[in-house]
């Protein structure tokens, strides 16, 4: 490819700002997998949150085909940032790549995923307790940011500062 | 999984009739495809478009990370239905597994693929032509269909008609 232009950016406060933002205020997220039996890369819809002690987790029901996946491979990458009106490219969206920790109802942070969840998801309060359902926390190791055309970055761990000890390397 | 009850449903025409109004109306998809030299599973947004002349395909850059994973693995899959208002997952969604087959300038095709693709997305004009874009065809070898809650179903290739000679095994 070095015939080629080299479309990324060099990553600024801005771009770190809105890998944040976007962390912060997106409800669904497309999740990708690996479905270890065929080789295929699985993507799928899943509800997120973030907070400043959980970092960032999605909730999934164990008979689900990415749960599944995922406790053969825990490595996934998430999409954030809606289309949203107009032209769906230009929007700015991000993708976070890493590995998932499946967080067991012991975990004494449960409670506190629990709680911030239920706060952006409050219709999740019907299935969030069911046996089948756990939370699972993103383990970054770095992310692709793309903020429109133009506007592609590589964040590694140390912009996704945010999410302190939950990088994957941190 | 044996323990565990089995939440797919069987497919009817409503589950065939519901994946493909989601292919017919869909403007931007979550793409998932695997990026070789890490393992990890990558997920990105895609402008997709269908014509029943010329299937399920999409439109992307040489220079974007996932057309230069899909060139060393064309399999992939692709994830249409917007979360909407309210709650996310109960809207429908549809995640379509296959391998893409990259589209040359010189196929008799393009052009078709091209009226087409503008139709769904006109501000696409500023870029549809440039050397680096290319239009991707999904070759669909199958998909999973998630209605909403309990609404699960896997299609094959055999529920997939309206894709035709775009299955894979087709």
């Amino acid at each position: 490819m070095s015939d080629k232009p080299n479309p990324i950016n060099e990553t600024d406060d801005e771009a770190r700002a809105l890998a944040r933002s976007l962390v912060d205020t997106t409800r669904y997220a497309a999740l990708a997998v690996n479905e270890g039996d065929t080789g295929f890369p699985l993507v799928s819809r899943v509800a997120v949150s973030y907070g400043s002690d959980t970092g960032l987790f999605f909730c999934a029901s164990d008979l689900s085909t990415h749960s599944q996946c995922l406790a053969t491979d825990p490595r996934c990458s998430l999409l954030l940032g809606e289309p949203g009106k107009g032209d769906g490219l230009a929007h700015p969206r991000v993708t976070l790549v890493g590995s998932v920790d499946r967080i067991e109802n012991s975990d004494p942070q449960r409670q506190s995923m629990r709680d911030i969840f239920l706060e952006r998801h409050p219709k999740a309060n019907l299935y969030v307790d069911f046996a089948d359902f756990a939370f699972y926390r993103l383990l970054v190791d770095r992310a692709l940011l793309n903020g429109g055309f133009g506007k592609a970055f590589h964040l590694d761990a140390t912009d996704l500062e945010f999410l302190r000890e939950w990088t994957k390397f941190g």
